[in-house]
């Protein structure tokens, strides 16, 4: 009998993967999906890749999921502060939306805008610490996915000291899953093969949960819509304090973080190779002509960035090994 | 101590596919990847996918292979028949290339030339009698990628007696993997992306294989090369003998069959569900114009097409569960 | 002083191309662009690849429309009839949808529904006869996407005697503008990216009009959904009557049709090649296993498919040179 | 009789591209194709989307080339400028490749090596007082592909002391047809389809001539390899001097060229609404948590990026309008 677990807003596509991921996981028990709008659907006419699960989405209310001991939140934001106050204290949850993520309530209201939920334990288990801190907690709010790639390139720099945490550049690019399953006519594909564009510049909401995350203090951030269903890749750039080897300490710091590949010297992230998996390929260098620290990181959006990550934490909250039903390896090409 | 497994010819794609799933498999040592162009490479330098693997190329040698249980052979046609007369028959193998699958000499001198090698047992595990038969052979031959779509579509309704085993027609459309990894100009990314284009159309050397798979006696046989990584979406047509269901047909054909998945009527397969998975997706009608019986079938060429059906294979030879190290559900989007 | 040209129903995808022909042609002048629902905004905010056009959407009204001196109607279908009917007579009018492509008003009832608002001069310029038809007309029916690509393929070898009409086997791939821009999710970028996926089958609504077009007598249709945003590639196969050269009856058909490439000897068409141009790349040859004729045939879905085929008849309906601002080179890569 | 014109190194993509444009244009006669591995091959053997041209490459030599009024070098790096001086003075020359752009011989040294063949009239004609050096130059180096991109984003808010020319950052991704047409492994469809990957990061040889175009004093530049065929979206960020609205200073300074269009606020620049143009689209904003000025650029990397610019370019020397046998608008979708 293995920890039964439940998705709540199961219809999305981080839903989705979180459903192919508990169904494959080898200590879960996949309980309830949920999903409001499709109650009483096969789960396989939402998901076609997971034809022959035999599960319906059920309605998502509190009663449904109290009955697991671990429930994934794959809400719109602003809808599973709510719910999760319905759940007892012994139900585990990781939010995958963003209303438990933020510390500061003025960034929340700046950005997301109605009341704020509060923080709970956030999510990236490569941060110093916080391993320890997901396994103690009950309530773990999940990164944004790009939060999850920026950070991951960063965060470690700040804190050796290796770069300055003002007059941070990030351009982050990601596959058009990151955009939602709701249907909107400039994500058709139709729109989006063969198309770059940028959104929401200069103003996108995970700016205060990457400098929340990272340490930096001034965080000029352009994230581009790119053709592939999946994917993230993040430029980060920033100003060296000294000359420290930002590979090097990256490679420290990740030492012991199996889903995290400091690549050998040479080799860049490539997005698809991380696809499906719940890895981050990193690589660093030094810019010849202005002297910035460049550092890229590729993620799958819906595996390091969004349910691979929760799954991650919700092995941490249940005392199992951290990759347990997580794959290191991505589907490629 | 797991079972010792090798993999030869692991630089290609369907090479790096079986890495990754031997390497995941639960019961399964990855103790040798061989390739001989990559000699002394990490394998993550030509799998980027496979970062974090700890494990170089060796050269293709009978000598390192017998070390194993069981070697999968992914080398080019024509070079893995030397190869597996090399190994001790204590050595079981799975061939995925087409040196013995074939019984007609005639058909293999037409479509392949060079000298034949003669037929090892088909590894088609959904093939009447074809379960107890792999689990008992040494040596088994992967079935090619459009032989599996196709006749997963189209056997059990000759089988039946359902559709005439003359005028069949197929177009099967190919991901770009299936045309291999060399470096050749037409299939660069700039030249295939945004195409459709047809190839060996009327004289594809899959064609004899299909036939002595399905028993089809006639078959004309066009190809495709799709935009698009991975997966086969093939269309088969025949005409019927009389008013049998060919829904019917495959769903009671495939009742024990995990891998294979006839969809609830009114859904059609789709190529992405299928992706990083050993699944087929299957759905018939019957034409309204024409009174033909349509069956579509969908694989990932590299999964039940190539890697993942080798997997399946050596399951049975080693009596292990049909589905183990092998995932049902795809990853999409 | 040019042509004054209008175009109703300008906002879709066909709407989209056809603004950028009539834009760009140097006998017409762009009069108008109607969309209902966009009313007041200007084209380039729909249409992103036509910035730079100083032009707003008007409401599609005969008053509007009557002032041109051709009118092209990209309307979804059964809008059409209604409003063609009230334009004067002296308007010059080509409707894009299949309003008036079916003589038979059995056929029309069985796929489209509703009242059947009779048959127009079919605008397939390179049929037998059909250029001097449309010079000849006010009122010109453009073909379906799908028939245009099928019915060059096959039309003039039913009609050479070829071919038999009976047992007419067709697959034909389309890129997903042909779908339209209606915001569905299964048409998301995310879904399509990577995916072939059958629709439709065995009961599309082209068929009777290829059956018009071409004289077949009995066609089963498969149609695909194809991981791109433009062109079709059919696959079309028939029984052969004797020994002729399906090839070269090809050639000689298209002789004198300056959008129609008969491929030299081992090319194969590619529908990159056609992209953005009123192209039609045909190839053909005998299936070696079954000797079944194969005729592969790719254009642009918007191009050869519907607004570079309605300028095209336009061309002849006003005098001018067939070609007239239409381009015979594809964009590619 | 047209203006005898001629492409030197015309099998590759930006040779392809500017064949298409001078077939087309109606001032031009395409006199020669050069191409020395192809030569005696029928051009649309090479380039699928000519077929119907008809035309044979013949081998790269002054000779040949002499005959013609103006003529493209589409070459490898370091193989114009040997060729160029063979050919008379009368005959005008523009070259796409980089051995005549910069005009610091260490900088060559540095990024390319090899003998520095001294400067020309550089190829851009919305730099101030570029149109007029261009119409009075007999040779003419074309820009490169991500130097367009940038510095018609970056050059005029430099030039207007907007921003300050030290610290700029720029992020570039492109598509694959701007790595060229060599076979090469890493170039697969298989490889790039679903992939974002850096290259060349920190040293891209672009940088010099960048810097030359737009004053910049300090870049950090990041190239990436986006999965589509073509198409450039640069993201330009660099520090305010003070509280110019760089919207306002793009607006003005492109307010006489008809192929950049400084977007309506909110719009966003799209690559794919540029393909098969010689457009240019720019959007910029101010970043709300750093304040940098952030610039968005789009163009297709074969059009404006190369033989689009190079066909602007011939216009001006040759007294034409500079947008003759060029679009303003995109292919799209």
């Amino acid at each position: 009998m293995g920890i039964r677990v439940a998705v709540a807003g199961a219809s999305g596509y981080a839903g989705g993967e979180l459903l192919r991921l508990v169904a494959g996981h080898p200590e879960f028990d996949l309980v309830a999906a949920t999903a409001h709008s499709q109650a009483g659907q096969p789960v396989s006419a939402v998901h076609p890749q997971l034809a022959g699960l035999d599960l319906a989405f059920a309605a998502t209310d509190p009663t449904t999921l109290a009955d697991a001991d671990l429930v994934f939140l794959a809400l719109p934001h602003g809808e599973s502060a709510a719910l999760a106050a319905a759940l007892p204290e012994t139900v585990k949850v990781v939010d995958l939306g963003a209303d438990h993520r933020l510390a500061d309530t003025a960034a929340w209201s700046r950005y997301y805008g109605g009341p704020h939920a509060g923080a709970w334990t956030y999510g990236l288990p490569e941060l110093p610490g916080q391993r320890a801190a997901i396994a103690a907690a009950s309530r773990v709010a999940n990164t944004g996915c790009y939060a999850v790639a920026t950070t991951l390139a960063l965060a470690p720099l700040i804190a050796a000291g290796a770069v300055a945490p003002t007059d941070v550049v990030v351009v982050a690019a990601s596959g058009t899953s990151g955009a939602g399953r709701a249907a909107k006519a400039h994500l058709l594909g139709s729109e989006v093969m063969g198309d770059l564009s940028p959104y929401k510049v200069g103003a996108h909401q995970h700016v205060p949960e990457i400098k929340q995350a990272t340490g930096a203090a001034s965080l000029a951030f352009t994230p581009v819509l790119a053709p592939m269903p999946r994917g993230i890749l993040a430029t980060v750039t920033a100003v060296p304090t000294g000359d420290a080897d930002p590979r090097a300490v990256l490679t420290e710091a990740y030492a012991d973080s199996p889903f995290v590949h400091v690549l050998p010297q040479g080799a860049w992230p490539h997005t698809a190779a991380t696809a499906g998996s719940n890895s981050c390929q990193l690589q660093a260098t030094v810019d010849v002509d202005s002297g910035r620290v460049i550092v890229l990181s590729a993620i799958d959006n819906l595996g390091k960035g969004a349910a691979g990550q929760a799954v991650q934490c919700a092995n941490l909250m249940l005392g199992l090994p951290e990759t347990s039903g997580l794959s290191v390896f991505g589907v490629a090409p």
